[in-house]
């Protein structure tokens, strides 16, 4: 290591100051997102997929599926061709198949930012942070109800990090707004302390509407008709039950031609069979359903065939995470999606444990892993989720955003051109050499290394000088670090003050309701 | 949930006291060595293939390899074709190839327990503990040298773990015990604490030879005349340097018909190029020469391909673990592995943290994921690595082998029988139902999902009256328990005496040395 130690003091000697000040100012870089040189792993062959897709017709043909509180809907399917008795609907073998051929296999989801606007489909992983928990927590302050500031700093965290393409939804619950109004605020925050793409409203068919006004105050109302600009989360109440809430946010989001992520939520072994290839029937069958009817809505409208599942433990009932149940549905629902050439969304940094500790991150980097390789191209949850989602914890969301760099270098593949060869480096270095101070470790090594931002890889002796911190101690410190650092980017005065007229106006329409 | 806990309740009636009783008995658990009943994961195309074939080659004939202070290595070399100049060896085109082709695809390594041998090759994955460090922490007692009673404990440790099939080597250096008579102790506490397979020294030809003369006790000479009953470590010295120490083991253990795994230790950026295609170039080219000479001192050796890569951070001259360039560079080497029909060696439980903590785990978690995907045979390092493997850690040691059951379920696939596939399951349970009580999930979820040991499941409240434990506390309290309940397997007392008497002897023939 001589060389580079020298390498490392005669570079400190010209150019410090300019340096010094290329470090302070504030560069908010983001990666575009990944555009996968890997192939997909896949764990069904075409015996299990064909039988697994026969199974799901079989599903929708004889159980069928309920809409509930919705005869709208079932008035739809019953034109569409359904068999609808009372709530039940069942879809005649082949007729969903038929249905979600209008669906695009990829589309643009547009940031107000235009380089921040991501394509979700094909090859590609745009990662979005943890979506839905009430409680946040962090090393300081503990686990606590989450609240509006909160929000905030997630907001803020996201817009900072290099590896997050998409600023999310509900980062987490903010459970100091009243529940008809913090759809604004968070819509408000996503808009203004981040310029990366983000999630509506799914709460109530009005708060979707808002979501959609909202966008026309900021993209103009001519782009928000013809262009989508926002990615919503419709879950589907597993076992195949679609109701009337999350039903109307999907229709007001597929007239307006905003896309949609379809998604059955399964703890596997309650909500759906214990196995994993029943499981995967069912996933099928509900989202056939799902993407179907949103195609009956509005034919051509995005939208995402979604696969949220885990397992459970069968001694305490409880959600587990990072299982090889799990990673196996995950890689078995991008096959089932790619069949059916519809965009995939699946993982993210799934745990159970309650702290930002080992488990956690055997848990996260299991999932996180899964999810690059099965193909998934829209990951929720990507970053920050703890508690089985219940929290949202600072700590793990700058640790696990941290990660997502490595699924950025994974995705890169292997290069193999004359430089990545480097038949001259091993010419030169030869046996017994080393490589540090070569030509082509020098031309390379910029580039050649995913770098962290969080852990740790001191010597021992200066680790303990430093107070032999974990990682979550450093993960605090750069919680703290970037929300210190944290710059709003630029907006429109005349957007920022019509968004924020227009959330006024609206929050004062209404009483306070809580429940 | 009202099902389970009350089947959990019921089953409580009766039959508690066998139940208790079932508990307090000490069953010792081996899963069978992973037979993968998935594919594995590429990253390298045909072209990429035989672009880094053709290279290594190139760097065989053109650089070629050194043997160091080994005149009858250069020798052999001689007569088998190559081109000798000094200790430097050029291998014509082809050479190796050639000469490998006589080492087996795969073999058997026998264990004193026959349930417990593993078969190396193939689609089978081989899992045994961390290998070499002058350190152990624990959660009490923290950073230390390793002393022979700690040796004592891993073993014992590693002969209760479920997951792991093999018992290792060199589970840290008991750096009490005199340098020139420690393999006698570990080799003895392979032999007599556990009934696991285990690897031989290979620090001096004089200890290898040790190894198969205390073999020929345990196992009879006739048996290891015939048979593998060992898989011990040879080095290389990257880059393409074959020391004599190492080679002399080599030659040692390939005339006496034992395993040796022939491995590039890398840290690519230093001892290889900065790129991926570059470092399996110098991968191919060393595991090529080392495979070759194996099979030049006995055609038919059993061998398998090494490659213990991890990337460098450029800042500190650190390696780094758990990198996507490391994967990447993994998967690529089980592909070169595999086109020479070859067991493959690679990953393992790396990591750089200094302490059992989130980035141990994210990086541990990104190695065995690599791993089981790659097509690893025999994964060395599978449990209780810390701190770039400076440190053997007791708490990690269990959790990571409670991580390896996830590569056992992952590597099941999936089933898709009629069982597997549960269609009467979702009739009978039909949409808003659920499934804890059905008939499919009564008969299916004792099997259905793995089983942590180790981490934490339960609900927040209970949890935090237990004292918010986090992941290292919980598995101090494992280690604890296990070796509280360990009971030594048992041994012919002729063959027990004779091994300790052979151990005596050779202690007492030499002084102690401890350089």
């Amino acid at each position: 290591m001589a060389e580079a130690a020298t390498a490392r003091r005669r570079s400190r000697g010209g150019g410090g100051a300019a340096r010094r000040a290329e470090r302070t100012a504030v560069k908010i870089e983001t990666a575009r997102y990944i555009e996968r040189n890997i192939p997909n792993f896949e764990v069904l062959n075409e015996e299990a997929l064909q039988v697994i897709e026969t199974n799901a017709e079989t599903v929708l043909e004889e159980v069928g599926v309920n809409f509930v509180d919705n005869p709208a809907a079932l008035e739809r399917w019953r034109n569409a061709g359904a068999d609808v008795q009372g709530e039940r609907v069942r879809i005649p073998r082949g007729l969903a198949r038929e249905l979600i051929k209008t669906a695009p296999s990829q589309f643009t989801q547009h940031a107000r930012n235009p380089e921040k606007s991501v394509v979700i489909g094909g090859r590609n992983l745009v990662l979005a942070p943890v979506y839905g928990p009430p409680f946040v927590r962090d090393a300081n302050g503990g686990r606590r109800y989450a609240t509006m500031e909160d929000f905030r700093k997630f907001v803020k965290l996201g817009y900072m990090s290099k590896w997050l393409h998409h600023s999310g939804g509900t980062v987490c619950e903010p459970t100091d707004v009243p529940v008809n109004k913090r759809h604004l605020d968070m819509l408000h925050a996503h808009m203004t302390l981040s310029d990366k793409p983000f999630m509506g409203s799914v709460t109530d068919p009005s708060r979707a509407r808002d979501s959609v006004e909202m966008c026309e105050i900021l993209f103009g109302k001519d782009f928000v008709q013809e262009n989508t600009v926002m990615t919503s989360l419709i879950n589907i109440n597993s076992p195949m039950t679609f109701d009337d809430v999350m039903m109307g946010a999907l229709e007001v989001y597929a007239e307006a031609n905003q896309a949609c992520i379809i998604s059955p939520f399964i703890v596997g072994g309650a909500m759906a069979p214990v196995s994993v290839a029943g499981t995967l029937t069912q996933v099928l069958a509900e989202v056939l359903a799902g993407i179907a009817y949103s195609q009956i809505v509005r034919p051509g409208a995005p939208v995402i065939f979604g696969a949220f599942v885990t397992s459970i433990d069968m001694n305490s009932g409880a959600p587990t995470f990072g299982t090889p149940e799990a990673s196996l549905i995950t890689y078995g629902a991008g096959q089932l999606a790619r069949r059916l050439n519809l965009p995939y969304r699946s993982a993210g940094s799934f745990c159970g444990s309650k702290l930002p500790d080992a488990q956690a991150a055997y848990e996260t980097a299991n999932s996180l892993n899964m999810g690059l390789l099965s193909g998934v191209n829209f990951m929720l949850h990507a970053c920050g989720w703890l508690e089985g989602g219940l929290v949202a914890d600072f700590e793990k969301f700058v640790m696990d955003a941290d990660q997502l760099g490595t699924l950025h270098g994974l995705a890169r593949g292997v290069a193999y051109d004359e430089n990545a060869q480097a038949m001259d480096a091993i010419r030169e270095v030869g046996p017994g050499g080393h490589y540090l101070g070569c030509a082509h470790t020098q031309a390379n090594f910029k580039e050649a290394f995913w770098k962290t931002q969080v852990l740790d890889y001191k010597p021992f002796e200066t680790w303990e000088e430093e107070g032999a911190r974990d990682t979550r101690t450093l993960a605090s410190l750069r919680v703290e670090h970037l929300l210190n650092t944290y710059q709003q980017p630029e907006l429109d005065p005349e957007i920022a003050a019509a968004l924020a007229a227009y959330v006024a106006e609206k929050k004062a329409s209404v009483p306070d309701a809580f429940m």
